[in-house]
């Protein structure tokens, strides 16, 4: 029982952390006038936001928790409400910091940079810690108050991952569309820089930067986090449940718990070594705290591999997936960044126009697909063999659960890391706003441009977890619907496969849209604004910003129902109409084909990025050329690609296992109708 | 025995038929000397590519029978030499002979459109009916010779697939090297029109149609067709071992040698009507054979399945076939054809520039996923459950089969309205070359645009009936591993479901990358000639079009090795590594991806082309405009994709299917090293 309480215990810590370091924040000097009122403006247009989407997602998830109830059992359903308010609840603390954080960022960066790199940091590591704290007490005490009855959690990573869907498509919907709004007819057409203060769009744009990569990515994490948990938890409980007297303490169940706790005490050494780091170089101050929080990890895992198992199996189930993670970030880093070549060739080929810059940046990002692949498939393989799995399937699937959260014990930091870039940006454009002295945006752009690098890892990190979570989650969806096999010689598995690859092609085609819709709303707006109001431009008006706030708001609330929907109701139809194994088939053909397109549309847009990027600093004719001009076309082909619909491919595919797991019951019991038409 | 004899009877009739056309193609007017010249320009050229590509492959061919015969055994090897060169004599027919009528409807042109029509889809019947004849006639001879060991005649369906995929690769390299050539130096560069003589690419371009869209689109369907009737033989085969009181007179095994003669009967019937329709509207003649070539194959089938099984199940399966082929090649229209609201979207989009024209077509490829999938989902389990699959899975999986073999009955037809529309499109090359009177241009423009929209129609045929194929080769490979299932539960399958969903995104990176260098040369090449020889502007100086057609050649068949190479000894080496399942599931991977990437970018790619169009009859300000230069890009882009691309995905899947079924007893006695390892 003890060890048990472990886990609450070291989510208090993560919270209470939190806490502190939210006191120092607010402790910061705010600046002056104009510098309040614009963050205000991005703090309440935030805000805003979240208030009306957590409106929209108290209808869904009391409706979803009725049906829960209803279908399978009452304990289901509110470990599902759980999820879901605690994802919500993590949001909504994270953003509130982190649209506190930005300004006293810009404040701090006048006084230099030490000063404002440990605010913006801290800022991002609430968000870090009410994810992972918050996490870990909602399934540590459902944990304790359901004891063995591990399947009702999968509720709760239900409520996580509907929450996941929802904030991630709804915040990249909105950060596209004021982007979009903001650049094309601001920049473009009525040439003013970026985050002037004339732009309509501009407040929009900078809650943007909140609302999809804070909150959003956020969501993603939390579900991400506790669906590993969840995965493992379930395995090791059908494990103690097979072979129990091999485990007298539980051990399957306490070790993942352990691990977790563990990665959170780890999370919150790294992010007071990043912040303490006085050095000159912010990424090497990132690094630092990311690399302490990871061996902490490493040596723990070792020992508690030892001790719990009395060998070192598990420990390199565990430090598989830590590797393969960092593998797939690195290989991401190659492929997105221009100090390699793939950059560079895109670079090379706006030379000959935009539809060649279009061609290389997709065949770019096809490429990308083949080492994360490789890697995953190894990491599967060593995870599944090195505990076992020949001889005993049941532990070798446990291993791959646990690769995915060792991949993932460290999420507080990685969370932490990701959503301190926006806060950068986000100061970058108050100052920008404030008429702050240059020397306050270069220090800015410079913290910046280090959360995009380290943000481009920490995709490729989502990814590979996203890939080893579903699978984990499907091995227990097999074990809980009791099929033997998802054979793919019955053709309603082919069938479901099929149908299941094609899930992320018209999710991807839908988001897309809703981005292009969005988008073409606010550049109305932008426009009209600019016509009706001369005095905008002459710098005698104020422009209607919360007019734009709104028309993004409304386009990202009205476009993430359909897609968030349809990953809910369609692996549910086909498990009732062609069965379980049919539904197996599905979650395989989506994993498969959703992490292809995920690395495919993520990496195309962001070696586009970094490919105009590279023509801004002078290369090929630089600003203003026709390579640059050929550069921005690819730039804004990957923009949706990377912000909205390739990080929801991540989600859509756990999302949509998790479903299956939690209606498992329901499937094993009703699935099949169409089959038993045909007997 | 004398219904085994039919088979050759058949294909004889074909080739006797596609002898008579080519008689009466030769006895047509050539018309003046200026034509002959042209049209000897790009004959030779076209040729010369056969002749240089069959030598590459000649040393490929014998480098794989040897070790065939080494690993497998003679009769393999064999069968394999006949299958591949059965498709190269068949490319070299209906190349040779398409080449010939290009001129000659050139010529009939001047004197109406009649007779302009005959002699192109004449000259197109000609593949098509070499296509069918030659297939029916190597498979009947190795049917009769190896009686029951339908196992050897796998290798005349990987001779049959390894040409198809250098010639579908290869050929689409060649094309678009050339096109993109003379477009973006003659058209857009120097103001040219497009087929202007003083283009030194335009000869290239020209050969480019034949080989690209003629000997490639031939090769295709070749080994579709054979394939189809491959696996319908060996799942018959292995009814009749299983089953065999039930079938006292080899009935599986012989339906469908029996349909095909049928279909065989029916192309020549149909493409007779066709031929003779006196119907002003071209596209209405084509309509008719193919209905009619499509009823007499309906009632065949309804006859054949209750005289030999008693029942209409067997026919159902068939009509399935049709069925599904003609929806997806329906939803293909819709979503490519500017008479429907994708295009058209894509069209308004052009208005906001290059990215959003970029982004909704994208969009529109991936949404145009769905409906496909869909309908073969269905076709999957009519055809199985209808046959019986319930009960009996073999007789369902062979009902699958029968649905391949209905799909591609009509190879013979299919084919000659798609090698119709390129010889209408050099005639009027040749029309413009020669300085004809426009009213040539007009009519062999017209008949042209009859030949885009049925090919795009022949286009989803050849997605459905290559996913179909594939399934049903799918489950030979199964049987002749004698593997019982293969089980997604294990990781091993899920690792090779993940590598095989990947290789499409690969294969599709290398082909895109192939285009671009071979783009790049063509486009260096013709930059060379006009600042060299500057009286080719003047019309006083001849281009040099040889090289501009070796650059082509060179390039195709310097790009076409490594993917054709991958796709032989990747499914080998993971069978051998991981497995007889793990290649099970790579191939369900690579299926699954590659037939969504087919339609993706055959569809996008069909759909930019077709909005670009749309923009050239006068909408959103014509031809010229800002509208018109973004779906330029458009369609830039979408040329690959549709070209070399897309339609290499169904040959990729194809191929690595029956890579897997002939080695399969290697794999079977070999397969799974690193597994053992584990053990």
């Amino acid at each position: 029982m003890n060890t048990e309480f472990l886990i609450l215990i070291s989510g208090l810590i993560a919270l209470f952390f939190a806490f502190m370091l939210t006191k120092g924040i607010i402790k910061s000097d705010e600046g002056n006038d104009r510098m309040k009122e614009i963050s205000g403006y991005i703090h309440n247009g935030a805000m805003a936001f979240l208030k009306r989407e957590y409106n929209y997602l108290s209808i869904f998830i009391l409706i979803v928790a009725v049906v829960i109830v209803f279908f399978i059992n009452w304990q289901t359903s509110i470990c599902f409400i759980s999820g879901a308010v605690l994802s919500i609840l993590a949001g909504y603390f994270g953003m509130h910091v982190a649209t506190k954080s930005n300004v006293r960022t810009a404040e701090a960066a006048r006084h230099g940079q030490d000063k404002a790199l440990q605010i913006a940091f801290s800022g991002g590591a609430v968000m870090g810690l009410c994810v992972v704290g918050l996490g870990i007490l909602g399934l540590g005490a459902f944990y304790i108050l359901f004891g063995d009855n591990i399947i009702y959690l999968t509720g709760f990573g239900l409520g996580a991952s509907s929450i996941a869907l929802f904030a991630r498509v709804g915040g990249g919907i909105y950060t596209k569309a004021a982007d979009v709004g903001a650049d094309l007819v601001g920049k473009v057409e009525a040439g003013i820089p970026e985050d002037d203060p004339r732009n309509p769009a501009v407040i929009a744009d900078n809650v943007g930067d909140n609302v999809g990569d804070v909150a959003g990515m956020g969501a993603d994490l939390f579900e991400s986090y506790v669906g590993s948990i969840i995965s493992s938890l379930t395995l090791g409980t059908f494990l103690v449940s097979k072979f129990g007297n091999k485990y007298p303490n539980n051990e399957p169940v306490l070790f993942p718990i352990l691990l977790a706790s563990i990665g959170i005490i780890a999370s919150v050494i790294g992010i007071l070594f990043a912040r303490k780091s006085k050095n000159s170089n912010p990424q090497a101050a990132l690094n630092n705290g990311t690399y302490i929080g990871g061996i902490i990890v490493i040596i723990s895992s070792a020992i508690l591999s030892k001790v719990m198992f009395g060998d070192f199996k598990a420990f390199i189930s565990i430090v598989t997936g830590l590797v393969i993670g960092m593998l797939i970030g690195k290989i991401t880093e190659m492929f997105t960044s221009a100090d390699y070549k793939h950059v560079k060739k895109i670079a090379e080929h706006t030379q000959s126009g935009a539809a060649t810059t279009i061609i290389s940046g997709l065949s770019v990002g096809m490429k990308s697909t083949m080492l994360p692949i490789i890697f995953i498939a190894f990491g599967i393989i060593i995870s599944f063999y090195v505990m076992g799995g020949a001889t005993n399937p049941s532990l070798g699937l446990y291993g791959i659960s646990l690769a995915a959260v060792g991949m993932l014990s460290t999420t507080g930091l990685t969370v932490a890391v990701d959503a301190y870039g926006p806060i950068a940006d986000n100061a970058g454009g108050i100052a920008e706003m404030s008429h702050l002295p240059a020397s306050v945006r270069e220090i800015t752009d410079k913290l910046d441009s280090v959360g995009n690098t380290t943000a481009a890892i920490g995709k490729g990190f989502a990814i590979g977890s996203a890939a080893l979570t579903a699978l984990a989650l499907f091995a227990s969806y097999a074990q809980a619907t009791k099929i033997q096999s998802i054979d793919l010689l019955k053709p309603v598995t082919l069938v479901g496969l099929l149908i299941g690859a094609m899930l992320p092609f018209l999710f991807g085609a839908l988001t897309m849209d809703s981005v292009g819709k969005a988008a073409n709303e606010m550049i109305d707006e932008v426009r009209r604004q600019f016509k009706e109001k001369p005095g905008i431009m002459a710098g005698k008006e104020t422009p209607d910003y919360a007019k734009c706030v709104d028309i993004s708001t409304a386009a990202a609330l009205r476009e993430m129902m359909l897609p968030g929907i349809l990953a809910i109701v369609v692996p549910i139809s086909i498990g009732l109409l062609l069965g379980a194994e049919a539904l197996g088939g599905l979650i395989a053909g989506a994993v498969s084909s959703g992490v292809l397109m995920a690395i495919l549309m993520s990496n195309s847009g962001g070696a586009w990025d970094n490919a105009k990027k590279y023509i801004e600093v002078g290369n090929y004719g630089g600003k203003g050329s026709e390579s640059h001009k050929a550069g921005v076309v690819g730039d804004t082909v990957g923009d949706p690609l990377k912000d909205t619909s390739g990080p929801s491919m991540n989600i859509l595919i756990k999302l949509m296992t998790i479903v299956s797991l939690v209606f498992s019951g329901v499937i094993y019991q009703y699935g099949g109708i169409i089959l038993k038409f045909f007997q």
